[in-house]
Order: structure tokens, then sequence, then C-alpha cells
């Protein structure tokens, strides 16, 4: 008898962004989840903390979850799993630097001793309800990076998870291409791959290639104190600050809390290989002349609170800046942040420090495949149908064509949308019905609650401050009994504009003796008369349109 | 008699910045005054519609100032000026194009009339008090650009206003090399040179490499509407897709307010050169097949409003996407719009058409001087003294670097803030006590009005919101006779949220009883009370920090 039913794949997120990547796959009573992240806020999101996706779709079917499967611990695949967590609980499998890293946030959130964590070995098979899963090595920018094989009863699926192919890696093996060649022949019904840098062609470098550089920055700068900014989770970039400082006799210091935190986890598990000796206390900088020491920091992105921006702006209470300083950013700027970034250098340099940016070309490499990766991938997988998925509209279109070009039929290849449902079996592939998806912002302990409705009046507010007209009435006689008092904030600065303070309070007042006049006594009524007066003289005399809040008090 | 007073250069903006360029040039009783630009709010200066640099210095010595002195017409070197002109009148000088721009501006803030504005030819001088002043030709990415040679009692002093060397341009003279080799000859004092494009090597490309891209589009894409966004200002990007129009038979249309002001004043001048019929109205866009068509557009930077952002949106009254359009963006992102222009492309994609953008590397060439121009320049002219200006404190370092690799003597090269000094004659040039510089802020009608007071409440409103408290008292009893009431702004969404608001209403009661208890009764206490009482509980119960305005009414 023929099987009828179909494999659901659904991005919640990852699709048209770059985070909060989140894809269920779901057959009949089994859902597996890959990955659970998170993404920062943009910026017409003004006080948010952190972006999730929205997850309404599997609260409502709880009861078939197996489980959360990641490919790898940065943040826009692990983030959200705090906030998942608190509404649905289900065990999460990982390999294990990627388990440890979670560990340690579950700390934070105090989910740990709630949590079934499974710490999984690339290669072997984990069957969670229905489905099979393998974990299959990669290389990215952090250790213990996998891609996703799937056995489901209508076929394999592959999910990248965030790859590149590097033939020279730190530590770790290179990428398991034989896996990849060996599923390509036993066949591919479907291949969900990142898209991140499919715009940039040819091969990306490997991450030697800074190890060489930081060599040669070792070499040329021996009278001056380095400090070295990256990403604290890339372990490889760390492990080769350690080594050259060890190569040159430098002590190393760890400075901003994540730098710290991820160094200690990767070394515990022997993911950094670090002598004895060689990390020392930030207390006992002092004891050591500038150019004996290696400060590795975070704040590659320019972020307001981290330690470099501290330092940039004098502002840590530890590491002072000196003449002879050399500061390295070993980083790109993700989009969005390059201003910020250019700030940061800016500053370095206004107080005397050499900053070593772009300028040397390979002080930086990507963690993720470039254009002909990707087309090798392609070549060993030969998936039936494809979704280019971790990316911009303008990433999935671009990888959408390189599939094409390499052989994928066009009606095979599908670019989803967060909350488009893919249908699928051996034969057929096709979108269904739309589910629930969507941002929803956290902000503070507030999960949820800050909507369209909130941003919109923060961001009205931010735009030209608020005029709040307070008015006490009597109810009753329905007269005025005190005020109108006017008070702004974010308006102009008042001891200037009393004038102007003062005939809005008159114009208010004028509002409200025609209300009288015309017998208004509907208060929502008064208020809408007060605001629209005062609204249009404002912005007659200032050309601005701040929120304006009326008040009234019943006396 | 050995002449003792020296020459004040005083840049009051455009150091450490790209924007509001306005350098002041002065020996005893006379001053003028190069450029006086405008710059674009920053992220963290919500609702400011332009910054200008501050005047101050200027409005002092009014009777001083000969003259505005213009290199070209671009708003970071006159945008500032009908602002300045409200506050000191003085004649401006400029070239042909220059001055016609500026008039179109000066009309619209009502000037034009009461301002005396003098249009120069490149190669004559001008008296302006004790300086003589010539305009030089250069290239840039507008008509009419210049340097300035300005003549002075010490030695003579050019500014390079903003330039590029092009052998090849779409219209108008090659930047004048021999005169510089002739100023080089008889001695340049002081040189001010623009840094933008400092740290990229070599030499920029032609204009025209962008016409041999857009020959190569409009030969490949017959079938298509094209539409190419680019800047306003950019006359030779304008005329060279018109020649391509012309060349394929295509009807142009102009789309964006400023792309319709700025072509029609190029083409009244004689800087645009446009067949009959080849414009037409886009009303009479309907009469035509798509793949007669090219629209030039507005929007290339990501703007929100632009008309370009409008298409993408699908909100643009007349112009709606269809299958077969082929967008390029002619431009590149200018730092911090990236994520902007970025999110544009998205859309557009998302919509089905096709996007031409930095992947085809010649659709753009920068205005700016490479690495290798600025050291010819500097080779030309060999200045005594050097100022890099125009540039983040990147640029200007590393244009000091250049120049002093160059020849240049370190202790010769100065680079300066806004509002620094430097005082030379023949002999010696030295930095003395700085002079009041930085950013005004104008918003809406106000200049200066809002300051770093209003903006951080601005900030502080749009992170979390407002809460307003309003309490009403008899201020001769002390007690309080109605309230108090909570309102909220950007806080939380407050229909789902009845039960922290009415909580918060508690605390607010129970610290008014507190204040009664302890016989406080000044409103200013009473204030702080319930404003710490309210800040704790809400942070405790939300983690979030918004403002909170408590309003005592005296009944």
């Amino acid at each position: 008898m023929k099987q009828n039913y179909k494999l659901r794949v659904i991005p919640l997120g990852g699709m048209g962004e770059v985070g909060k990547n989140l894809t269920v796959v779901e057959y009949r009573d089994d859902i597996v989840i890959i990955d659970c992240g998170m993404t920062f806020p943009e910026e017409d999101m003004p006080g948010i903390d952190v972006v999730i996706p929205d997850i309404d779709y599997l609260k409502k079917r709880k009861n078939k979850i197996r489980g959360i499967i990641l490919t790898h611990g940065h943040e826009d695949h692990i983030g959200a799993i705090p906030y998942f967590l608190k509404q649905i609980n289900t065990p999460v499998y990982g390999t294990r630097l990627t388990i440890a890293l979670l560990e340690n946030k579950l700390k934070e959130h105090r989910l740990l001793s709630k949590t079934k964590m499974v710490t999984v070995t690339p290669g072997k098979k984990y069957q969670l309800g229905k489905f099979e899963v393998e974990w299959i090595s990669v290389n990215h920018s952090i250790p213990d990076a996998c891609s996703l094989a799937i056995n489901t009863p209508v076929g394999r699926v592959v999910h990248t998870g965030d790859f590149k192919i590097d033939f020279t890696p730190i530590s770790g093996p290179v990428a398991n291409l034989n896996r990849f060649a060996e599923i390509g022949n036993e066949g591919c019904l479907l291949l969900l791959s990142e898209s991140t840098n499919i715009l940039s062609e040819g091969f990306s470098m490997s991450e030697r290639k800074v190890g060489e550089t930081f060599d040669r920055i070792f070499s040329l700068k021996k009278n001056n104190r380095l400090i070295i900014a990256t990403f604290a989770s890339n372990v490889f970039r760390v492990q080769q600050i350690i080594q050259a400082a060890e190569k040159y006799n430098r002590k190393v210091v760890l400075s901003g809390r994540s730098m710290v935190n991820v160094t200690e986890t990767a070394e515990r598990l022997g993911y950094l290989k670090i002598k004895k000796g060689t990390i020392i206390d930030i207390k006992d900088m002092h004891r050591y002349k500038p150019n004996q020491l290696v400060l590795i920091t975070t704040g590659s992105q320019g972020e307001p609170m981290s330690a470099l921006t501290r330092i940039s702006n004098d502002q840590h209470r530890r590491i002072k800046l000196a003449p002879n300083d050399t500061i390295i950013l070993s980083a790109n700027p993700i989009p969005g942040n390059e201003n910020a970034v250019n700030g940061v250098i800016n500053r370095l340099l206004e107080r005397g420090a050499e900053v070593i940016y772009k300028s040397l070309s390979e002080i930086h490499v990507s963690g993720h495949a470039f254009q002909n990766e990707h087309k090798l991938l392609l070549s060993l997988l030969k998936p039936k149908y494809f979704v280019p998925c971790h990316g911009e509209t303008r990433h999935l279109l671009k990888h959408a064509e390189v599939a094409s070009d390499l052989g994928v039929p066009k009606k095979n290849i599908f670019v989803l949308y967060n909350g488009q449902c893919l249908e699928l079996d051996q034969n057929k592939a096709q979108t269904v019905a739309d589910v629930v998806s969507g941002p929803v912002f956290v902000d503070g302990l507030g999960i949820g609650d800050v909507g369209n409705i909130v941003l919109r009046d923060r961001k009205h507010l931010s735009e030209d401050g608020l005029i709040a007209v307070v008015i006490a009435m009597d109810s009753k006689q329905g007269k005025v009994v005190s005020g109108p008092d006017i008070i702004s904030r974010g308006f102009v600065y008042v001891r200037e504009s009393t004038d102007l303070m003062e005939k809005a309070r008159n114009v208010v007042k004028e509002s409200l003796n025609q209300c009288d006049k015309k017998h208004i006594k509907e208060w929502s009524t008064i208020k809408n008369n007060v605001r629209d007066d005062l609204r249009n003289y404002v912005y007659k005399k200032t050309g601005r349109n701040p929120m304006i809040l009326p008040i009234i008090m019943d006396v």
C-alpha cells in the first residue's frame, strides 16, 4: 500500500534575514526542531533587547515535539532556547561544545535542572520519533559545528547549518565531504542550505591564514602592547592568538565577560590548548611590561558596553590606552555595525593608538562558505528538492539561481519565507497554507508584551518628545477646577522656551472655553479638541509634532 | 619692518567627520569662510532634521567677514548657508552651477532677495578684503567643482574642496593640474586637502567607465523597463543615462523632487545635453511600452521617503513594479546606510524585479580622489604646511602619513579638530587656543533649541516609554484630593497589563501615605519619592526603566 503522508518543513525564522533560525520538520505525530536562535533588534525597535521567533505553531503541537536538534553554538542558533523552554519543555541535542555553551545560558535562566540535554557524537545516529538524525562535521567559526542528515519516512533531509570547507582547519576535522558524497549516492530528497556568503565568488580562505597574519604582526610589533578584538565564540581565532603569544613570550589577558566564559569552557573541554601560565588575571597585568602582553577582548562590533568601546572612551576600569598600543580588529563589521565600528576606530586613533583593521586583508576570514563551496556541496549531495536558508532575500534568490545552474530543476527549488509550509514526499513538493510566524520582542523580563503599538509610541516619543496637559475637572459641574498645567519632555529646552509654553497653555485654555461654550461634556471629546488645537499650534510655531497627552482628573 | 601679524585657519566643521564643512580663514580685520555645509543626524539624535556648525565665533566677528567662498554645490558644502544667512548677512561666491543650486535653496528659505551672490569664473581672481581668491577647476561628482587658491599677506593657501582627477571627464575640463604645478613653483604655504578616499590605494576610475556599463546593460536588457537610482546632483551620471536612453530609443522619466529640480537647473544652464522629447512627464508614462522607458530616480541610499523606497514598498502613486523591471543602483551606500539600502534591494527582489548593484563592479565610481591622486597633488603643490580635512580621524591620520611620506616635515603637518585654531606665517605654524565649535541641531523650525538634555530625554523615552503619575492635592491642607492616576505610553500594551498598572497605582498610593506619615509637604520631595518607589517596582516586575513623570496639581 502506498504511503500518503507527507513531510512538512516550516521555517519559523531565518528566511529573509540573518538571525533567529528555527526550522520545523514534521511527519504525522512527530516534530523535530532544527536550531532555536535569536536575533538582535533593528534600529526601528527601540528598547528591545532580543528578538525571537514566534512559536505559536509549536505550542499547539507540544505533544508531537521530540526535541530540538542543534547545528552549532552561535546565538542565532541557540539564543532563543531559554525562552522556548519556558514555554515548551523538550530535550535538546547537540555536539559537545554546543551543549556546554547552552548549559552556561540555561544556568543564567535557572533552567539547567529542568532540561534534558543530549550530547551527540558526529557520525552516530539518534532516533527522535520517526526521525533518525545524524550529525555531520563541517567547518565554521566555532568548533563542533555540524550539518544534519535526517532520515524521514519519505526520504533524507539534509540541513547544512552554518558551514564552510576549511582544508587546513586549526583543530577538528575537515568538513566530512565523504559522508556528503555517500548521502548524495544514497539519495538526498531535500537540502536546506545556508546562504550567507553566496554572493562571494570563489572559495573562502582558511582560518589558518589569519594565524600567519598574527605571526607577522607579533614579529613586527615587538615593542608594543597588543590588544586584539574578536568574537568570543571564535575559539580557533583565540587559539591562534594564544599560540602566537606563547611563541613570542607574551602573557594573555582576557577581557569581556563572554570572552572569559567561552574561553574557560572551551579550555575545560579541550577545544583550546593553552600552556600553564600563559593566561594571567587582568589584575596581574601591571606586573608585566606592555610588550609582554596580549589582550584578547570583546567589542569587535563596536557594541556600546563592550570592553573595546570602553577602552576607546577611556572608561575601562583596568585597561588604559598608552602610546605603543597596537589594536587589531580581527573581525569584519556585521552589516549595520559599520558606523559603530568606525567610531571605535576613530576614538582609539584619537588617543594615539595604532589600529590595524581591514587594511591588512588577512586579519579576518569568514566562517561561511563562498559560492564555490556551495557548488561543491550541491554537486556532492545532488538533492531532489532545494531550499536556500539563512540569508536575506537577495542571498536566497542568488542561492536558488546557483542551485538551478547546477541542475536542480527550477520547479524543485523553493525560496520560502518564515511561516511558509513546504509539504513533500518522494514524488512531489509544494507549499501549502502558511502557519503563524513573526518576530517576538523581548524587553527586560517581558516576552511578547511589547508589540507594534508600543513600538510606534516609542518612535513617536523619540522623534519630538512629549507634551502632557493636565486638567482637573469637576465631573458633576463639568467645570475646570485647576490647570491646565503643561509639562514637556524631549520637546524643547524649557528654560529657553517659557514664552512658547505659556502661549501653549493659553491655547489649551481657549480650547477648553470653546468646549464649554459648545456644552461639550464628553471627556474624550474635550481631550481630542485640546490635542488637536495644541498640536496645530505647536506645529505652526516649531515645525514639530510631539506626542500630546491630555489628562483630565476628576476632582 | 617685519610683518608680525599671523594668518588664522579655523575649521568649524569637517574635521573628524564627513559633513558640515566650514573653514574660517582670518587675517587681522578680514575673514573669508570656505564652504558652509550641513550633515545628517546620527542614530543617537532622534527627531533632528539637520546638523549645522556652530558659528558663534563668526557672530562675534561679523564686521570682519568678507564673504563665503564655495568649492561646489553639494549639501555638505552649501547646506547650512540658509541658517548662516539668517544670522549673518554676507555675500556668497561660487561657480555657476553652485550658485544656481544655492539659489534654489535660498528661494525655499525666502532669502534670495536679501542675499548678494557672485558667480565666479575659474582662473579669474577675486579680492575679498586682504584676500585674493582664485577658483581652480577640479573633477568631482558634480559639475563646476573647484579648489581654492587664496593669496594672503603671509602666503598662499590652497584648499582642495572635494576633488578627483578624471582624465576623461564627461564634460568640463580635466582638473587643472598645470595651475597646481604653477602654484607649487610659486610657493604654497598651506594646503588643506580632502581625505575621503585616502584609504583607497591607486587611482579612482573615470566616470566614463560607468557609461560603458550602462551601454552594456541597455544592450542586454532590451525587453525590460529600466529604473536607475542615483544621486540627483550627479549630473554626469544623469547625462550618461540620458545618452544611453537616446542611443537605445528610450524615453526618460525623472522621479523624485530633487532629481526633477537639479536636472531642470543643470539643463537650463547647459550642463546637461538632452534631445527634445527625450524626457517625458511621469503622467505620460502609460503611453509607452515598459521597454521604451528609463526611469531615473532618487533613493539610492534607501532613504525612507524617497521614490525608490516607495516603489519597493508598492507605495508609489505612479510607479508600480512589473515583471521585467530591471533596477540599477548606481551608487554605493554611504557608511551607515548599508542596512537601509539592502532592505530596499530585498523588497524589490521580493516583488519579482531584477536588481543590479555592486555585483557589477563598474556601476558606480567615487567622486573623491584615491591615494595616488593625493600623492600627485602633494607632489605638484609641495606645500610647506599641510592640514588634512574632510574625513574621519582614521582618514585624517592616514592622509598625514601620506603627506609625511611625500616629504612634508612631520612638524609641519597638523591634524586639527573642529574649533582648533592654527596660526601661521612664512616662518612658523602652531595651534593656539580653541574657539567655540560643535554641532547645532535643527529640528523643524528650531535652530539650536534642542540640545543634549532634550536628546537624552528623547532617547530615554524611546527605550522604555513613559509613565505619567497625576495627583491632585490641596496645597493648603497638604492632602491628596484625587488620584493617583497612571497613564503610560510606549511602556507595555496596557490592555494586557491592567494588573500591573493597578499594582503600580497602589505603589504610588503607599508612597503618598508614607510621605503623609513623615509629614513631607515639599512637592519636589513627594515627586522624588513617588518616582523612586515606582521606578523600583516597575524595574523589579518588568526589567524596564521607563521615564517616570510625577505631576502634582494644586486644587
